[in-house]
């Protein structure tokens, strides 16, 4: 196997993909070149054009092919509201709930000091610049509702309100659908503690 | 979303490989652009010379960049011995052992009608050929002994026996190291069958 070092090349390449490893990269490798050879060029042909094309908008921070992204030229849209998300994905879904008319900041990560994750990876100056134009009044923090998430978003609350903004937080409750007997106590206290009047 | 066609095909793409569905594709995508340019570099540059490169030997079928492997360039193997194997990985193992000296034919799949697998995928006209060359006087058989192993192996010996050629098949039994205790009934049961005189 000493000369394949096109084929070595290869798997060392597929090594980069979040969560391959040597045999999964091996695998995958085999396959594209035995059963595959078209979506290896698909991938090849993908990879470079992406990389050419495909950058961070200059306002909201997702990934697009122009300056800015089409819901960051969308003149339709509340621009007194910015909501902070952790990923286009989870953009994505509250863009699917129809409930939020406002732009968006999209973190591209959070906070993990443990990963070695900290502010400047979360493109918190960019953010801060961005909530503080003058336009923007009020900053829903929408990242995940887990340790990192939550951390993430004290973080940039405590960063954004003594620079005057006011920040708020999507609602922790019981999810609809849900029955109490099969929801966590933590949820449960949360939803108890936010009570709200009807 | 909708304009950023360069990052759906690059998500389309990495969907062709092995294991790899929707949420892990675009979690991929997502990971290279942010955070591992220089890796969407490497898979891209990787991909497209490999298909240029690489491509089946001629005699023993796996993957090399020139006409024909190393190892069937080795003029120290044993030509009159051709073990045939499922992968590549496979013969890397028995390379190991150093207990073999002959060539190889590397079938690149097993067979599995349910999957749609049948003989011509796993280049039986190829082994014939080689099989048949007039130098070959041993075929063995070491494909997985799994079901589509043997499945495999009893149909590639069915087929290369009636041509005239000496078949063996790598032995069953306990493993080196093997407890009885913790070994299954079956491959017991094999090793029984199988007893050797000491």
């Amino acid at each position: 196997m000493k000369s394949l070092s096109s084929l070595e090349q290869m798997i060392e390449a597929l090594r980069r993909l979040p969560g391959v490893g040597p045999k999964s990269a091996t695998r995958m490798a085999y396959h594209l070149l035995q059963h595959d050879r078209e979506g290896a060029q698909m991938i090849g042909q993908a990879m470079i054009n992406g990389l050419n094309m495909i950058h961070n908008c200059g306002s909201c921070n997702t990934f697009t092919e122009n300056t800015l992204c089409d819901t960051c030229q969308d003149s339709e849209r509340d621009t007194s509201l910015l909501c902070v998300v952790e990923s286009p994905s989870d953009q994505l879904m509250i863009e699917q709930t129809m409930t939020y008319k406002g732009l968006y900041f999209v973190l591209m990560g959070r906070l993990s000091p443990l990963d070695g994750v900290g502010p400047q990876d979360i493109h918190l100056d960019k953010l801060i610049r961005r909530a503080t134009d003058g336009v923007v009044k009020e900053v829903v923090l929408a990242t995940n509702f887990n340790n990192e998430g939550e951390a993430t978003a004290h973080y940039i609350s405590e960063t954004l309100k003594v620079r005057g903004l006011h920040v708020s937080r999507l609602a922790r409750g019981v999810p609809v659908g849900g029955e109490l007997e099969y929801v966590d106590p933590g949820t449960i206290a949360r939803a108890m503690l936010d009570r709200r009047n009807t």
